[in-house]
């Protein structure tokens, strides 16, 4: 399993009127969380990106438990569960500043060429990268 | 059943890199998409709030079929498929200018007190209006 | 002088939790403005960036007057001041739903051209389009 | 002088078909440097705002140089220029990975009270601490 955590602290503009972090603004900590994961072990979603292989998500799950609060320093922590192929999931817990689990999601991600948009195997040193964990 | 639809168009600043609506902006078009289903109906959210009740998000279960593009007009339709108690689900299916169904999801919200967070049946008014759908 | 008017509804996500639409939400405003406005004088954007030109903003000054509300209709009116060249200057006046003037601003976007981001001077057929009024 | 600095790297969400960060986005970066500003001083916005003071944003103004990529690490340099009255003057300075300025901004906010939302002067601990640089 590949695992890694990242701390977010929540902007006044991703609250909203309840002061709470708006549901809608989760996903982009979740992209975050998968970006840094793959940093983490060395590999950056740019320059995936940038060798013609995008990365689309094809479906997202989330359950909200408690809300998060303007200002709060969460942690998101991303895994991946499985072996990827041409699809990756990804499982997010968010954990407020009492360490409390907020909220939890998957998503699974597809690769696909820039130039086609067809969905294709990772690249060669993605999933070398990949197979040491499973 | 009660449902609706509403035009959104994409806006640039909510296109991606990919030139793509980004992934996470999709629930800020549900959100238009029930509030525009329950001020149909008669029944603005506002005023919910306003009456000390809020109706904060669950869960949320996302698939996407296609891409939307910058400049497209999406129409959300949105619709109400069961009774609802405590909890109120709502389906959403985004078509594109084809008229193809790009994105599918459903949300599950909970009525609230604000005073307190905690759950409770919603206000006798939405319960009369909703009813007669059922 | 060339300008129009768009209505645009203040989405819950786009607010804050002062409860107001958070102030970083207003470009997309006026983006919306200056595309409806163009698109309203049978220029879309979206074909301009499509044949190779950019219009990336290079300055925006704001004046907030008044917040705008969660739900409230607000009205962005958009205007063309004087005849463009290789810069374009927008100006935007939002009016809430009791017609109150609550935000000013402008905007100065210049013409590049997507190959090399050198400045340029616009296409032949907005010139033909814009002159007409100036 | 009061002045600080705080490290951004550009989310995937917060970019547009450009590829660049969009230029709305910035206010949200702006909104970083001054809290993280104020908190490395030992004062926290989000304990004002619970105090009963809001501080909304009165006027922006901006200027984009250079674009933000995506996945870019930005330097968010904060300042303080001069004392703050019922008005406080923040300005942005905003370099990228190769520490070129890309942009740069300006916000005046306004102390208000949050029952009446009428001018007021800052709280006296808030004086107290920035009275020192000045």
């Amino acid at each position: 399993m590949l695992s890694s955590e990242v701390k977010i602290r929540v902007r006044y503009g991703e609250t909203d009127r309840m002061g709470y972090l708006y549901y809608g603004n989760y996903p982009l900590y979740y992209e975050v969380g998968r970006t840094e994961l793959l940093r983490k072990h060395g590999f950056a979603y740019k320059i995936l990106e940038d060798s013609g292989i995008l990365l689309p998500v094809a479906d997202m799950k989330v359950e909200y438990y408690f809300p998060a609060l303007y200002d709060e320093e969460l942690t998101v922590k991303t895994s991946i569960l499985k072996k990827p192929g041409v699809k990756i999931e990804f499982l997010y817990e968010i954990f407020n500043s009492e360490n409390l689990l907020i909220n939890k999601a998957t998503t699974t991600l597809v690769f696909v060429k820039a130039s086609d948009r067809k969905p294709c195997k990772p690249p060669k040193d993605f999933s070398d990268l990949v197979d040491r964990f499973f």
